[in-house]
């Protein structure tokens, strides 16, 4: 009825601020709880942990649309103030949703019950139940590949494009204060183990389209050695991870990497998963830490799985370990310099 | 390894207390995010609006073990402070729980890990990652059982017994401000229509066994009558669903009940839902909103289904709803006298 | 677009008939396998093993709508073939379903996705996928309400008052071979612990409100006994759970009820349930039967959770056990009559 | 206990054999049923359309380990037999398992209750239910290595090396009939775009590390240019989807990409996922085929969602399949050819 892509694309997505609220009074409600309650602050106690071991790096995994959900200037926060040290994360999470919006475009709140023929009709995009303008989005890719075709025409990892991008970012942002952009500031390493899966991918198939001799190709085997280095030169390690797929797998095989190339590295010692993942399946996304265990991936002592749809309980943790502040005697790990 | 019963039973499950935290600058802000945040914040909206709506009579339900888990004092505040008019439950959250913690007894934090024969062989019962001593169980179960001993022999409700309990406790609880005991106090009915699936039956049972000739029964035929009366004396209703089971489906049938009764009602006008169960079992756990509206019982315009496991969320909903303090204006429904 | 009643009832839901083909293989090859496909299996040999001890007595447990999604026969060939002793089902399953059918009406295929305000227009209710005539629901009360008017006023277990309605279905049925009218003629009881939350609880309401003074009631606490009795009268036990829910608790709980009594009964020995609820949220539905036996309800040797809708896997276990064909060695139990 | 690694190892998985048993009386009557049932019948028949429609190309997509759970004989069965024409896969599902078969390794029947520990000091590794010796699997990863360190050194598609291992296993297979080399033999492509997160990605590492200035890569850029091609060649598609992944993902934005370069297709004509995962994460792996049609991705008419653990209901829908006999008629597109 008179729906046009303005009606649609109305109430853009808002990024929660988690240093606008103190959650540690829940947290620690919590904690004297039992099911999810209590695993959300066990989650918590264990994320602080990471934060007050010297010696840990801290990885954060990205899977599912958290970011463009509402959690994107959370994960920001963290980069700026340190709480996290490497992120392994989803094509879609860094370009399609972080990189989109620092080029000034939007995610809207939408609903999963609107007939996605009108949306096609449209020309929206929908994830759940929020709305993207696939214009906008093809702007994104189109972007990605120019950006392509200014650089030297070789195997670039990951983690070195999105570098690229993040230099992009410093003259080229609308949006201030992206990961992409916070990360190159605080050489905080954004690795992306399936890359092509994502609006990087469109871009980078024009780019060697239209370079069909000359172009940059993706070394995903190379930046699994560089993720690895990292596990390698760290005393001891903790994951953060939001979601499953590919970057939960891909951070806990840095373990075995490290065994076959005779280097002698610890378990990740800290290890927090959020998810709604059925571990019945069979899947890695769903499999339960203890799992990970028994490949020597992930030490037991300080594991939590939360079952949980992420942008409802994330926000308490990383605000609770925010105002807690452990994060405050880190030092900087600066990990993109091991590369340069 | 040298575990007891003491041992596992050493760290009592604590129950939040919403009013000494302010939830609502974190509802503010996922209202503005997507996925289960804003449905968390949709569903305070919904709440709020049952508790500013004057005609409106809030009921709430519960199934699964959320009692035990940690939101105990929550329900009961919810009770205290003019929250809730009627509560329909399972017979284990009113009887094994709420009337087991009043009798002293305590549930305590456990793990889902634990291997059960060995809990079986300390006579410990886990729901999930909490313990129970099944001694204390059996002692709840007992005293069910003599306070029927004391009660004229005929058919009562649920509700009539529950009240009963809520006497005895003015007089007998070891903890105070129990759910039931301040239903009592408050004039809030409280139903449980599948009350012997509870410590009820078992204390029932060994009631008319000893009384084989003159013995209480439960009427729940009546009670499905009572709980319909409410109902129609309503002008408005709005649900507050936490898990769904028999209680989602009592009091979504109260709107059928009186049509066939030919009085006239209007559907369920506000429903919230919280909830893990996947609906594509076909269940009415699982159900939407949306399928009740098919059946004439809820209305579509204000319900929202969560996607969470409620200990996580329900905090900050009741929070919310309690420091915007719309509760403060309600009359009061004293719904338990229109049965005196 | 012009839909009403008769486009959307259609296409009736028709019953699959685990007798027109052979499961065998298919059972042999899935406990090779892993996953569900090995769970279906385990199932199989645990229902099968059951049927082979002749000590043992074997109660199915309905929650969900099953049988309006097509196992409606399947339970009936249970019972026909002696190969469940005692049944602990939702009301819904005898009553809304069976009943309903035995009159003679019908469940359609239909969809999740229909909008539900048109079929509200059409006074057609759904469950997921299935379309149901609200008119013919009404009339299945009412039905109840008139069987109840000709019964001597006087409580009735649900178990009573099933058989009373097998009674009626003998001369009355338009659809011979319901669930209800075969447990009649096998001397199945069947037990609906939360009789009233149905479509007999329309009926019986109505019946009540009919006939103020002199009516009858259900003692859902006699029938607590009653199904405890058979437990005791039983050397072993095996549970065939279709779906959680009150059946579920209900049948498990005799063994403490047995205690209680100070009556000597072993654990259920053999217990299977498929759901896919998930345990994480610390409902009894979705309770691992391992877990059950921290309560001393289920013993773990012969115990198997399948995670599957129960649709997609029980005419294969089924098929499977009639196959095979223990059944015809076991003896019939009669356990009706020991209440006669 | 006494356990050690060959007590663990003892029960290998048998891979089931969809030619042995016919599904196709148990299909016919699911579709007359509802829930999940229906769902597989639907299922089926839509992959039947699809061996039916002679324009349409079939991209089967593997997420999950149904491989190594017993569905490895179902998935080379459908390459024999003309069942689908290119493969979309993670890298375990083909690298992993697979690849590692052929090697002659096996997978073991497991419990998803051992405790990991146990299992870590055994060296195997856990999938739910299932055993790994994690020296054959370290083997597998140094095989990798071998055959890359004998390849011109240069960048490949997963495709590309893929058909190089094809090659490998004609003259060195343990195990013959494998996926990777039925696939060489009848020029189905496979595709693993995220294929450094498995077993390649172990050997890949190391064959560089061996051969650091000289060395292969992986061009995943490339490799989707590629199964876009094969989309740009098709007149008709149709998805047969096992979970969902990035395989899921890849598939379908073939469509955007073609429209990107400018090439006209039609969204994939038919669709069938197979999932237990939930729609409400928003991660792609769950989103309904409905949301993909928002993108652009698959048309409506044909798509189906399963709601299942695929090797529960896959032998079901693969067995209907083969015995309708709809591949009979196809021609062979050998799509490997168009990449020579």
């Amino acid at each position: 009825m008179g729906h046009n892509k303005s009606s649609f694309l109305k109430q853009p997505v808002e990024h929660i601020d988690i240093t606008s609220f103190d959650a540690r009074p829940i947290i620690d409600s919590m904690s004297k709880m039992s099911f999810v309650s209590r695993e959300t602050a066990n989650a918590s106690r264990i994320y602080n942990n990471m934060l007050k071991d010297k010696e840990c790096t801290i990885f954060l995994t990205l899977a599912g649309s958290t970011s463009a959900a509402g959690c994107m200037k959370l994960y920001s926060d963290l980069v700026k103030n340190n709480m996290v040290d490497a992120i392994v994360a989803t094509g879609a999470s860094i370009i399609d949703m972080d990189f989109f919006e620092a080029l000034g475009f939007k995610h809207y709140q939408g609903s999963q019950f609107q007939d996605d023929g009108v949306l096609r009709d449209n020309y929206i995009d929908r994830i759940y139940d929020t709305y993207i303008d696939e214009d906008e989005l093809q702007n994104c890719d189109r972007i990605i590949g120019e950006i392509a075709d200014t650089l030297e025409p070789r195997p670039y990892t990951s983690r070195e494009f999105i570098k690229e991008l993040g230099r992009y970012l410093k003259t080229n942002a609308k949006k201030k204060n992206s990961l992409i952009e916070l990360a190159y500031d605080h050489n905080v390493p954004i690795f992306c183990p399936a890359f092509t899966d994502s609006s990087a991918g469109f871009g980078l198939v024009m780019h060697q389209e239209r370079n069909p001799d000359k172009h940059m190709t993706i070394d995903s085997i190379k930046e699994f050695r560089e993720l690895t280095e990292i596990k390698i030169q760290s005393n001891a390690s903790g994951l953060l991870m939001i979601g499953g797929g590919v970057p939960k797998n891909f951070i806990q095989d840095t373990v075995i990497c490290a065994e076959l190339l005779n280097k002698k590295v610890e378990m990740h010692k800290y290890a927090v998963q959020i998810t709604v993942a059925d571990s019945r399946d069979g899947a890695c996304s769903s499999s339960t830490l203890k799992e990970a265990s028994s490949w020597g991936k992930v030490d037991t002592t300080e594991e939590q799985m939360v079952f949980a749809e992420a942008t409802s309980v994330l926000p308490l943790i990383a605000s609770d370990a925010y105002h807690r502040g452990y994060w405050k005697d880190r030092t900087v790990k600066n990990f993109s310099k091991i590369f340069d």
